[in-house]
């Protein structure tokens, strides 16, 4: 696809394929009901999803337990970008996307999302396009194949396979796919909103090192956007410049590491060993500090997120409709690397944070990960290290900024500001324990393996891609 | 420690401390009972471990679904071994240890092993020596750390922070304690049962590729041991010294793998993805196809392993008597890495195999792992891939077998056959889905993140310290 056709395209589909998504009391919803025993929010199928209680004890942060709903969805997902090269450049088939939660209803996805349920003889319903080809793997090349997580606040536990492979075959292409190479792609994630949750944990995964992924960001241009709507950079084009060079030289450049690999897995398998985590799962009616009322499961005082119930109808009436509940988050949330150099090579600062629905106590997460109205309330000395930071950076040094969705499926219009800022040699290299200045060559190798960097800092990562 | 002072040193520890282990009825047991509400078998401080029951439904292997008894031990515990240089040549302090269901009673230990509830203050009783140089590390040079996991079919979700530190400080030496090079250790494994599976275990986690531990083999001599009994071993002693040399190309050489690490990962992720584990903790009284009589927790057909009562008394009457359960194994088994030259690097077949406690479904494990008498009243073609050829491979093939031991702590007198044998070129390269051949430093590699790799597969590794 031509770089000037792509908004175009992508403003067509939103068009075209305009939804109705409307707030509907829990009572409305079809198939989807609380179960009497446990007031567990749970299709009558037994499948796709349901919203049950955890009860969580930990010595990780100040609240030392608590209960809360999550969502429970046990089986593993593919999450696949199908590639292909024309002229000897790799292409990768993006989805126009629709899902409820969405801000603009449609956004660009991989390939395939698909949950077990859409390939097993359970679900009648028809598969989605393309999957075939993520499900027999003969005929293609596989260049990343990873299971990673997601939110490990609102999700138990959930894990999704990481797929991009590359056909020799020919390739249909459905009205609503595009072919766009890495670099087009790259420059999605300057703008707001385009570029899906689900897309961007895949893209982050691609190893830098790969030249038949290099040679993808050959035809890059960076007129792919109409209009960029990421104002908030306020760093010169030469600092810009500057950034990438050294970006690059991090990722695949000779290294002069603060710290040895091993010594990155000491410092996780130190906190691993530390942090204590004990999750237990109780039935959506024991949370404490929630009540349900006809449209919303909340928090006593308003924070966090509700759970709600939407319907889903299309203007075309040969779409079905729907009804499933969603994830409503009460403010927007901030997730934002601090970078520095040190011994001449950028060092990213990442957190190991502990979640309650993490696969394995604790993952990498970005320097600040937060939601922003929670802490206003909050005494200074309890808010998140370098909060203050972020929020208050001299705008020459922000080296990225955008609003990035999370998952349509699940949240309901869920955006986080995706902030990178490289800090100057004033900043203290001394960081609190949970802490640590790695590279990029070092972030990434963490990423190859599974359930070590979360969801919010691969998203983070993807969104080097406009470099 | 001299070579020659070894073997009579430890015959002298084997024979001061030595104990009484008897086999008692459950109600003689102190502090121990079987709950009555859940049957199941528990401390009345609530501590140490359980014995508990699973249910368990997976589509790996033969049997669908089951219930047994498990170990629940929740606690991440501490295996570590402090070193030291001593003339510039790294020393490990080893521990000569009583444990209840030790062949010999007496076995060679890690520096400290340790529970959480050793060092809490839940915990009254003394803390083991040494411990505090794990506890801070703030002295010391930290040269392995990382969570591994215990037996999946015994234990559920059970890991060890497994630790190798180094000090520079003045270290008391304690009476059962020795000074060890890794040459000397290594050597260690060629006889049977000397090397406890937690030194194994801790040992298979060492970068071969770390300088300053392969100054450690230095002072390497095959004389440490009084008589080695590992006798099955018919290669030449010309093919052992060309297998040595082939061995340390594959960890350390330049090499020609049969696939990419990227590869391998693909093949865990794919295997993680179709092999479905659903565990869930039962009540024991729960559990089907087993009873519990007054001595022992047993399979209706006698099969796989008895849960027993023992009591343990010292001759020396200073030293605290107690009692405790054990895991009593039905038969001998047998662990086995087949081994073969492909592209003039040797490559070891690697088994993905699914065991009930796995923390994350599917662990790396040798070729053959199981239960020798267990197959012998099944089908050939319901055997485990493999197993024909290791009982029946002609001897100057083996590299490697001896005897070791499973943890007295838990176990009873349970010892596996550890056999490594080197194949011909007429052995296929074709192999089932869910084995693959790999380098020893791929090996090595996967061993350096948790989880990755069984606790058959690491210690079975540790044995090739002999060469």
């Amino acid at each position: 696809m031509r770089n000037q056709d792509f908004m175009p395209w992508l403003e067509n589909h939103r068009r075209a394929r305009r939804f109705r998504v409307k707030r509907i009391p829990f009572e409305e919803m079809q198939a989807w009901s609380f179960e009497r025993s446990t007031g567990n929010l749970v299709h009558a199928s037994g499948r796709f999803f349901s919203v049950e209680g955890i009860w969580v004890s930990t010595n990780f942060g100040p609240v030392p337990q608590w209960s809360q709903p999550i969502i429970v969805q046990p089986e593993i997902g593919i999450l696949g970008i199908l590639t292909k090269k024309f002229n000897g450049v790799l292409h990768f088939l993006m989805q126009a996307k629709m899902e409820p939660g969405n801000i603009d209803t449609v956004q660009l996805a991989p390939t395939v999302q698909a949950t077990r349920s859409n390939f097993t003889r359970v679900h009648r319903g028809k598969t989605p396009p393309y999957l075939d080809y993520f499900l027999d793997l003969a005929g293609s090349r596989v260049l990343v194949d990873v299971l990673q997580s997601e939110q490990g606040a609102r999700f138990l536990r959930k894990r999704n396979r990481n797929l991009i492979i590359e056909t020799t075959g020919d390739v249909p292409l459905r009205e609503e796919y595009c072919w766009l190479t890495l670099g087009q792609i790259g420059q999605l994630v300057r703008a707001d909103n385009i570029l899906n949750m689900d897309a961007r944990t895949v893209l982050s995964c691609i190893p830098l090192d790969a030249p038949e992924l290099q040679d993808a960001t050959i035809s890059q241009l960076p007129s792919v956007l109409a209009e960029p709507t990421a104002t908030d950079v306020g760093a010169s084009l030469d600092s810009l410049e500057g950034f990438r060079v050294d970006l690059l030289r991090s990722a695949v450049g000779p290294q002069h590491p603060m710290h040895a690999f091993e010594g990155i897995l000491h410092w996780l398998t130190q906190l691993k060993f530390r942090y204590e985590l004990d999750v237990e799962r109780i039935p959506l009616k024991l949370v404490q500090g929630w009540r349900r009322t006809d449209l919303q499961i909340e928090h006593e005082d308003g924070k966090y997120f509700t759970v709600i119930a939407v319907s889903v109808d299309a203007d075309n009436r040969e779409v079905p409709s729907w009804t499933q509940p969603l994830i409503k988050p009460c403010q927007e949330g901030i997730v934002a690397f601090l970078v520095k150099s040190i011994n001449g090579t950028l060092h990213f600062l990442v957190q190991a944070k502990v979640e309650p629905g993490n696969f394995d106590t604790v993952e990498i997460a970005p320097t600040v990960q937060c939601l922003t109205g929670s802490y206003q309330r909050v005494r200074p000395d309890r808010r998140p290290p370098f909060l203050e930071y972020v929020l208050n950076a001299p705008s020459e040094r922000v080296r990225f900024s955008s609003l990035q969705s999370e998952e349509g499926g699940r949240f309901f219009h869920e955006q986080n500001r995706n902030i990178i800022i490289e800090v100057d040699g004033s900043f203290p290299y001394e960081v609190p324990v949970n802490y640590l200045w790695v590279t990029l060559r070092q972030l990434r190798q963490l990423v190859k393996v599974n359930n070590y960097v979360n969801v919010q800092g691969r998203c983070l990562l993807s969104c080097l891609g406009y470099l």
